[in-house]
């Protein structure tokens, strides 16, 4: 068994990557780092794990960690990340970090969207974006994977193969995206209160939302050309489960059987996309739960729209579940080992 | 106090009309008709009810009906209303109708939508469209009122100032649309089971919904030119709330602010309808429970998108408030007579 | 019209109180007092208000608000509440305390219960407790209701026909009760997040529960005699709606239909109270929206039990409706006044 | 691996055992019975599971099906499974029965609580009350189990360390008792529709539900006398989830400490059930998505009481993976395979 350690693991990602890990049969989890509950064990926290997993959780002392595990995955919030990961990094560790802190390629739109400079520019050009179905032969035996932001997750997998087959018009992109409320993670605000939440539905961040760069800047990689999309972002009264309806100009007219035929050969070999067939619709409870990818493709002929609905679940492959996907993929393990259950449904 | 009577009583739009009305000053309810339950007290189908109203539910007998009402709101389903309404409308009642039978200027069009034929056309081109706010003057002292859909309400009144503005590209419209589950009625069927809907969100009818062709001929009338959107609306897990995100691509550049005149202006004296100012949210819960239309205007100038947020209850203004707004404003009435409270909020 | 102010108005009890305030014929809101949002409109802190509502909300300063209105509705915390309420006395002013402060007959069991010395005595022993339904005849013409909790008011209102009765062993009742989530306020802990609530059941305070003294010292003086109950709070995943399932023995057998006499007859003449018959259910859908109370009555025969479930809305007929209620009577109107809607239902 | 066949496997109890069977190392499915959907894929009818289960439900051909398998779990409704069962019993296969069928050892009892005969007396004489943790030792190599009902399951668990003690009065027991809305299955029935059971708390079958007799059959073989018990269940907005909250009065004193020791030295080697320390709450969110079972144990010293809380996941521990955990335990594996991860909590 591999040694791994879970740093920030009470927030909501950190214990769903727990969760998950604890059903792994190669990675046995060996040390839990939580600056807010040190020397608390983690099922005081999350009474659930209890008789499962009650290891106590540590300060961030290096000089423990380090030696307790050999590969980590980062669940702390953006900025905070930087300086652990090089740490862990020049340590010679292997990394799956959570926060944006390594997810551009371009340092300058790093800084200006999350308003912190970037310490680390030599690991920053090291690090491997950890969209798997789109870049899966960078992610063998690296060493430094930045997992993808949830709306990025399902924006790009919704569109990667419109852009791949030059059926629309690069300028013309609008994604429409929901996001069930643990999205927000495990803190004590009033607008996340479950009487402020509980049947309401909320627009947020409209033209404004910071994955709106990381999208721009991964699709813009996919094609050889700047391309900037219009993102707005929701919140609908639900934990869990992220959809995004996205809307494109179509150069010249198709059907939509032979949009689908056009995503179900570019995903024909993933295991975790799956692209419906005509009469289905999809539903955020099919994935959730699980690292599935359910997309919709259909053609509003009278208005030449492409219209692509993607859904996943926003803490497992768009958080927890995609990070022990590029795990797998790192140590050149079958991607879907530990995460091949299906949604809950229920 | 003037008699009214509902003709089907028991559904949701037709309750919630009920409930609204034993609110109201000017009228009495005289007679409720249900085809499913006549001869049972309503407050048998809805004992929240019981004590407030235990009305016997009637059958759908003209010889009386015609004598206990002087106006009816009318709650059937499309197709089956068109006979009703016209009987009604011959012995000179006032109506307000629920259904689409009525909605359309274009008959043929009205026929594709719902596939079925329409019977009484001279009936038909005396109707109003009854969107109080876009077309108040037709609605004074007319007898026949088409009470909208609700995407179509939500859709039209966030659209209007921007077509009659002329900043936009009319060919370029995208209405993203959420509704609650009381959108689907009072129906047993397994999609809207608690266990199937509660933590789940679906897109349905991709472009495909009916109502698309309704907000279609409404927009053209107001722009008088023919125009078509894209129109997906989706499910959210909550009962009564909807909103609709609307892209369009700016014609030239304008700053948020200015957006927000141009709508402040155009709605200056619409006591429903509330443009809010930059930094507030809409929210679904904020309108539930009321006839209030909130409306967010945003510009997304890299991408030169307007960006309009508007939600209503898609069973208040989006069906029973709006019909008792169009009721008092065929009456002559102040037309927030009965429905000027705000939303529940909790 | 009569000025009324409301001291703790962004609370959630203090919102519900104007939201209902605003539809009432005969008091007009003059004040609003919020130590936390002095200076800002509620319209800002509770945006479904803009257009209805838009009072500026004011300090606690006594020179003004006491100039200001003839009577208050105070939603302040208990203890804080104290002070406020004895300026108000001194000064003549009509008053409605939703706080515990004011509730016992019993000071020293106050003082246990809530921890603090209470400071006004004398001003305590004329505090009237404004359960309409059991001391209505208190309640009129007085000068100090003390609003009573929820979980008694569920409870008592359930339990009343059986004390009356003699029907019951006094040692053996036993409330298991159900809140929403708006019953812990408007506060920004995690155990009340969306996240954490939904989809979750829990019980709290079991056998400790503040409300418990509260229940058995109006029990005792309903029976004139000392009586000790067993309660248990839980919190079920809704904003509003609370139950309470009461179980005692009965110290002779007798059928549920007879039990359903005693209770229809006790509450013969109380238009808030409804008894239902044989085989309908108590649902807090029913009751939420409004300030009714519904009771079912059952009997176990096998184990010789009474068992009465009993529904409110906690924040209606718990708390704000209820106050107002308290206040038509102090007025000597009817009681009904601006408070006599049914249930929202949906 | 051992193959194994599920009939009725698209009820929500059906589906979840398949979903449960494909994460277990040593059965495989080898058929799935529908008579609904017999000829459709499983994964037509939840596709959720598209991709990781999509085998084609079939008719039930005893010719065919037991070919395919060796053993058998059936999700039937009541009286319709008892002809399954005895079929299969004869055939030589293992069977765990979801029905209740084959639960009672009074033969009368179920004919009377479910108005059927009971054709096979000889094989409900053969039947294993499936309750693991009290009776582990009838497991063992038996052919066919009965898995008990989920409130049965949640209310024995609860009181079996109380009766084995001998510290209450066993006439004094009442169970209070709530369940999410998946325990009234896969129907479409206005009573479970989404916008019926949101926000919405209620009583049902109050001293009447027929689980109570099996309760008080199973009661009364642990205390080796008859006992009978109060029983009313409630329904609460939520999909998985059942607590029990269980009253009964103490012979004599003992304080909240000493009765955990009595549970905790009850159930010590029992993996499944984690009695609660003073301080910790029993949530449901913490045991739904698990076969666990969580205990927390009040004394209310004034009024004499033991006060139970007993929290399950009613299709997890209350049907689908007890059954498993009996499969394990009648082919000698170890309970725990397959069914050992944690409640989900988010």
């Amino acid at each position: 068994m591999i040694t791994i350690g879970v740093i920030g693991a009470t927030g909501y990602a950190g214990y769903e990557t727990v969760r998950l890990l604890l059903n792994h049969s190669e990675f046995t989890i060996t040390t839990l780092v939580s600056k807010s509950f040190a020397g608390k064990k983690i099922s005081t926290i999350y009474p659930n794990l209890a008789g499962v997993c009650d290891l106590v959780l540590e300060e961030l002392n290096y000089d423990k960690i380090l030696k307790k595990a050999s590969c980590f995955i980062v669940a702390l919030p953006h900025g905070t990340s930087q300086d652990v990961i090089a740490t862990l990094y020049k340590a010679g560790k292997k990394i799956v970090d959570l926060s944006a802190d390594y997810r551009y390629t371009n340092q300058a739109l790093y800084e200006t969207t999350y308003n912190v400079p970037h310490k680390y520019e030599s690991i920053l050009k090291k690090a491997v974006y950890g969209l798997p179905e789109l870049f899966k032969e960078n992610l063998t035996n690296c060493q430094l994977v930045a997992n993808p932001g949830c709306y990025p997750t399902c924006s790009l997998l919704g569109l990667a193969p419109l852009i791949d087959s030059g059926l629309i018009d690069l300028t013309s992109i609008i994604i429409d995206a929901v996001s069930g409320v643990t999205g927000a993670g495990r803190k004590q605000d009033l607008m996340y209160q479950f009487n402020e939440c509980t049947e309401n539905f909320l627009a947020y961040k409209v033209a404004s939302h910071r994955h709106t760069s990381e999208i721009e800047e991964k699709l813009s990689l996919l094609a050889d050309e700047n391309i900037n999309v219009t993102f707005t972002p929701h919140l609908a009264p639900m934990k869990r489960g992220m959809m995004a309806t996205i809307y494109s100009t179509l150069l010249k007219p198709i059907t939509a059987s032979d949009l689908y035929k056009v995503y179900n050969n570019y995903y024909q070999n993933e295991y975790f996309i799956r692209v419906k067939e005509h009469d289905q619709m999809v539903n955020t409870k099919q994935v959730v739960g699980s690292n599935f990818v359910d997309i919709s493709v259909h053609v509003d002929s009278k208005t030449n729209k492409a219209i692509i609905v993607s859904a996943i679940d926003n803490i497992g492959k768009g958080a927890s579940s995609q990070a022990i996907q590029n795990l797998n993929l790192m140590y050149g393990f079958d991607e879907k080992l530990g995460i091949s259950q299906p949604g809950t449904y229920l």
